[in-house]
């Protein structure tokens, strides 16, 4: 328990250096227990002890994001001194430049998925999204904290007002430490209660009491899981996760022994194929359980996740699908057909995508979340299911697998409703008269 | 030209007694000119003469429109005076006991084409509906000016605010006498002009001038008409008139001449054929200018005009059509199909529904426009096809036929565009944010 | 174990009586166990004694239909002496003049749920959903196995041709004796394993062997539970109830000790309110687990099974799911809004629908799986979850409830599929060019 | 009239040269009259005189397809001696290797529409489209055969099989020369008949009379025409034109007279905007008559045609709009809404879509009826409207403009309902089931 303390350096006075997250105590597993109260399906977050490695995500480009994000970290910074934060590569030093305290940079990508304890997000849905899609290798996710900026969005859960709060809640969850008002000084060690607790970081949180049962809410949101193999059946994840991973040079060290050999690619909205810019619709071949399903004709088709219902599946014409419900659906975009409708089926189906041979050579767009992450040619195949979520399987029973778990508000049940009827126009009436007529 | 002088007693002074349609004068038929702005579909009312039978309609049960109602008679009364208000016998005499001078009511339904001259609608879209509804057997529908009252509709043009320049316009509509202020106090026949103008109505109207060319514009409503046969193939629309008309015993007399010997039955929103409470799945034939097209099975069947395309088609699945688009919509009711999508058909296409044998012996509910008017057996067929629309058959050159000529807003060419955005919410896109993402 | 076999009457010679069901031995309820098969989501079918008592339930007015029956009754009788055919009051004296051996009525309906062991339909859908009517107020329905008639339906399973092989199955599914040829008379006792196995009544069925392991498999549909309460809060399912228990005049006795005091309505498609035959549209507030959601403004409102999803939400547009995913489904009819779109629900959500006030006196229709049961009143609620499947609560660890047991084919994995494509021609595609063009 | 007796050169023996299309008489345009049937839409084709040059158009890369050209080619040219075969470049050589007469290139794109009489195309809908893409800067196209290959589509109308006396009765039409019996050798001119008739290349064709009233039927396909101007609102058709025209090096000269200065483009199903291979959603301001109608979010937008409302538009979830309906369809492309319904307008309506500034910089696809011809960036306008049909306005009263002539069968009034079913497998129910049930 002394690695992580001794990395934070409270002496440090040059802001122009950038750590590398290798640096970083190694990850913090947190559990996940279901509620008592009955009916509900949400999670309580608890951490084994308080988490010190957290990943700032956010929105590119936007003045006012960047402000929230600089606040929010000196914010961290003065409260929560164990905390170490870790910026991407691209914003980094930007941020650097405004704080007078180290920052670290995700850079070493590989390392992500060893170091980070937990994660907040300042943007909108493609910011989650983004942070999401930095583990899109691996099984386990840390939980996800996302904070809207200006527009709400349907995965931004938390409005910037609420930082101090939110964070707060999140950091002490599974603590069994009162919290008390943030605004007597930290440091200040006088006060018996604390002096008991000088080893647990929690207690030097001081704060207004948010009761011993207080703990932050999580929806575990299931992704699922996409394997590509080329016109000769071989796995071909390789070659795209490489794309994906973008800058990284090589998955060897670190990765090698935390990942299956060909990591499965996660998605946490969809999967799509799509003809792109090419004229000719995209054919290709549904299997479901290795069972022929149907040929589709069109610009493309969509293997979405609950979550993801609301996003393009939605455009597309599919339903709305509660994220608790444990299913995946396939939606057709733009189907040469009358009657092709959106599929449900349950969350553990293997669905096979085949690109026919009758697109005739030219490739079609793979894109996982939006973005495209490869072309796949006639005869490729994509084999796509639902993530296995529960205890990992490789023996550390400590590390949850599967999902990506997202606070989300307790006041309601369900922000979910919410958020149809706020963002979705759900049902919205035709004209005001509902009052009938003569 | 006396006999509507002589109707109108400037010495009533009993408010109890209601009158009879039967005592006014003939109806007058405008005109409906084309409209010069090139491009522009709509047309402009010109009447021969001043109008003089105004028919009222109103929303039933409403104390906000009945006042509105009377507010509108007094207008009417006080400047207009060579106008008469008919009522219908509903509300007859609700409203006469509220005001000072006579009212005719509608009562001998029949004489309602021959008298009427032009409408007023007070309510919502079911109040148009209703108007155009006492119409449902003729040909030829004089000009509806329609008021909303609180909630705006799709059929609802104008805001009761505006009843008096709307009205003035209306009335105006085809005289070259200039319109002068209102305020200036009528009776008063000193100026030299209205002098010179003794025998002409519309000089009677004080008021600023509207320019000679200022003329309300009307937009055509299309019908659709339908003939009903049993299974014998014998023409049965009487049986449905009269169950149509409502209290009226006969149509021997006024209507012998003027009607086709079984009247077509119109709808200015739509034909329906619906299983109603019955458990079991409506099957019905679809012929489209005798050519068999489909066997539907479901729930039922619209056949819509491009304004019922807002109405009940939408909410089944339906397009939505601009009214001036010469067409006739067939979209069913929760077919039992994957692959059945509205048919767009042009306006004189003739379609026939055929209740199939296979129903079994049961009825299904026949509406027009929203209103059940019979049960269709097996084996009886519903002909509907577009009304004809211009001058009138009949040799009586005056009178325009077909359509429902709706009195509509001029300041924008097209007020269909705000009832879609404003009505129907149309293109509500999901969330806000559409500035993209990093 | 002799109350049963002392039922049997193999003497017995008229044919004009027919017994009553309470004479029968008491129910047998099979367990259902978790296919070892990974992946696979069916259960097998596991009797602790061979069933005695065989509910037929047919088709009505038919006489394909009533002759399957015969066919099927006498191979019953012969083959499986041990058995008692129970048949529908409306049918049982037409069946039991075309055969030499006595039949049982089931007149008695409150005793249905505590004798019928297994049920098989003779029919299309709307008899399987008959049969599971007869248990819409039962947590536990027997197994049904359904046989389709000339057309082919989405629940019905399998052919009639197939009948001697596929009930041998049923039958013997769970005992370990060998299924031996058909072939070999019955009554033959002088082979030695069959000496063994005088007091097993699966013994006496000869035939090939259809090995140890082979049991029946069993696809359990998730059943929709709805509770009726009227304007003061008061549930009124009993009301509902006797209406649907139609002829049988009270539920003392027999069903005291099993229902609960008010039994919850059970659908296996659906539960739908309707406007029925009245012309204005239904409002209906919607509420998720006591969350406000939307009010309709529609011809009705569907909450689905993902059985229904293929039948009357299917029509109105819903999406197809898969009878595995365990959820609900929210469907409108015809709604008056351009952006209801269908909800999937987890299947343990409470949904109410509360009748709006503004519906101004008149009733809807409420209809459980397509047979109209009530008119409900506005301000009355009709409160809707997933029924709970499992082990009884009541104590009798045998008695497995909730859900309809339908024994389904084993040769492929997933009859459903072939469902979507032989039966919704799902995605047929336009025209039949596939390969492009220039 | 001899110029194009000359033309023909009955002692040609080189196979090797192909000839250019500058060389052949002028373009003969047809007239187009109104069916006397009365409620008939469709038009009659009659020519004022034979028509000489005809253009085949057909699918490529297709040997059965090559093989029924040739076979056709060898028909015409020994039964209809007066006609000019025209052959695309890309296949002329191909064919002029297998017959023993010249053929000509239409290589010298601009002279098309200066002397193509009629156009015959093989293969299937994609065929007919890139025959009329031809004439996608002109007003006037040459009616259209349109031979299927294989498969049906909607587009194509005849079965090859029925080459000979299709092409004969088009040839035919208008003529007042009875036709006969083909089996009479032809170049026989003993008959008194035809020596009367030697100037009538009509009386040239023998055979067994078709009746003088019998001429082709014609269904003039609506087409829309776009203008594109850039962010400063300049026109810049001319530089997709050049694009659109490909290897043509230069419109100077023959075109200079014929057409408008910056012809615009014609689309005869539609034409689309589409977010391409980008990742973000297209946003796309749509304006009607200079209204602003709303903002789309969406994969893209199409303005279809009557005829392109079974292409792309159906896909997209649009209705099924008859050819004769004179209208423009707007249906989006996966749409980020619940509530963007197809919009049926006036065909003259004037739609204008612009490229929002929010897009960020980069380029849109813009598609015509399915080949993607330019990109187009933030700020330009895409303006849409339904071309002008009739007699054309420069004053040479010949020519029909507007809108693409197809030849259609005439056994039926309406070969779309066929399409209907055969193709889009229009309300296929589900199930066989239409009986009922108990
Ligand atoms: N035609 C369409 O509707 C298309 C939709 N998309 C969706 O966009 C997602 C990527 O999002 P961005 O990177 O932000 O791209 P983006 O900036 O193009 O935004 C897409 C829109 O989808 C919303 N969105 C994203 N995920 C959502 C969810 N789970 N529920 C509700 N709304 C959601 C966003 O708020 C945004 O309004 C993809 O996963 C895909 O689902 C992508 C392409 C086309
Ligand atoms: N499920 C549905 O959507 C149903 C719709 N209707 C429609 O209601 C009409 C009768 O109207 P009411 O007598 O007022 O009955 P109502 O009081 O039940 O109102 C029906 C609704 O339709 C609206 N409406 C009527 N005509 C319209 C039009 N042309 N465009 C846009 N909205 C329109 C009205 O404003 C009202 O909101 C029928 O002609 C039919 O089109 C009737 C039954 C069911
Ligand atoms: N517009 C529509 O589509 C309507 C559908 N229905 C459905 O009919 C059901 C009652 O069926 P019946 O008594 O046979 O009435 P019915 O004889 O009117 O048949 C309804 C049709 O639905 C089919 N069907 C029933 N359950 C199905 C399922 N689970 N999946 C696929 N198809 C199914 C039947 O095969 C039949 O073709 C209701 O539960 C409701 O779902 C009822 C009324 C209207
Ligand atoms: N998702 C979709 O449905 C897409 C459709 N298209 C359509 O394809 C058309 C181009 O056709 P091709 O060059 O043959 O491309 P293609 O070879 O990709 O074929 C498109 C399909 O559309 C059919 N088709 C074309 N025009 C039709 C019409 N008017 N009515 C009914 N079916 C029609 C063709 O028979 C073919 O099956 C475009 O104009 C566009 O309408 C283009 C891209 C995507």
């Amino acid at each position: 328990t002394t690695s992580w303390a001794v990395c934070l350096s409270r002496t440090y006075s040059s802001s122009s250096d950038i750590r590398s997250i290798v640096e970083l105590p190694d990850r913090i597993h947190p559990r996940y227990l279901r509620s008592t109260k009955p009916g509900s399906s949400l999670l309580s977050l608890k951490w084994p002890r308080p988490p010190r490695n957290l990943l700032v995500v956010q929105k590119l480009y936007s003045e006012t994001v960047t402000d929230a994000v600089v606040k929010f970290a000196k914010h961290i910074h003065n409260e929560y001194p164990d905390i170490h934060l870790i910026l991407e590569p691209r914003v980094a030093s930007s941020i650097q430049e405004r704080v007078d305290f180290p920052v670290y940079s995700s850079d070493d990508r590989p390392y992500i998925a060893q170091k980070v304890d937990v994660i907040a997000t300042f943007g909108g849905d493609g910011t989650v999204l983004r942070a999401a899609s930095l583990f899109k290798l691996h099984g386990s996710v840390p939980p996800i904290v996302s904070f809207s900026m200006g527009t709400l969005g349907f995965l931004g859960e938390w409005d910037f007002q609420e930082h101090k709060k939110v964070w707060r809640e999140v950091y002490m969850s599974g603590s069994d430490v009162a919290v008390r008002d943030a605004a007597v000084p930290r440091g200040n060690k006088d006060s018996p209660e604390e002096q008991d607790d000088g080893n647990n970081p929690w207690a030097l949180i001081k704060g207004k009491s948010m009761g011993a049962q207080r703990a932050s809410k999580v929806l575990l949101r299931h992704r699922i899981k996409a394997d590509i193999f080329d016109a000769n059946g071989d796995n071909i994840n390789d070659r795209l996760s490489d794309n994906l991973l973008g800058d990284s040079k090589s998955l060897a060290g670190p990765l090698a022994g935390t990942l299956e050999p060909s990591p499965s690619l996660r998605a946490i909205n969809e999967i799509s194929v799509h003809r792109g810019s090419h004229p000719h619709l995209a054919i290709i071949d549904i299997f479901q359980n290795g069972h022929f399903l149907t040929e589709t004709i069109a610009d493309g088709i969509l293997i979405s996740t609950p979550t993801g219902s609301t996003a393009y599946s939605l455009s597309a014409g599919g339903p709305i699908v509660h994220p608790l419900v444990k299913s995946l659906l396939i939606t057709p975009i733009s189907p040469c057909s009358l009657s092709f409708r959106s599929l449900v089926l349950p969350l553990d189906t293997k669905v096979t995508l085949r690109m026919s041979k009758k697109n005739r050579g030219r490739e079609l767009d793979l894109s996982i979340d939006g973005k495209r992450c490869a072309g796949v040619s006639p005869g490729s195949e994509l084999r796509v299911e639902g993530e296995f979520v529960g205890r990992s399987h490789d023996g550390r029973g400590e590390e949850w697998a599967g999902g990506v778990p997202c606070v989300i508000r307790t006041e309601d049940d369900d922000p979910w409703v919410g958020g149809l009827n706020g963002l979705l126009k759900f049902n919205h009436p035709f004209g005001r008269a509902t009052e009938g007529e003569d």
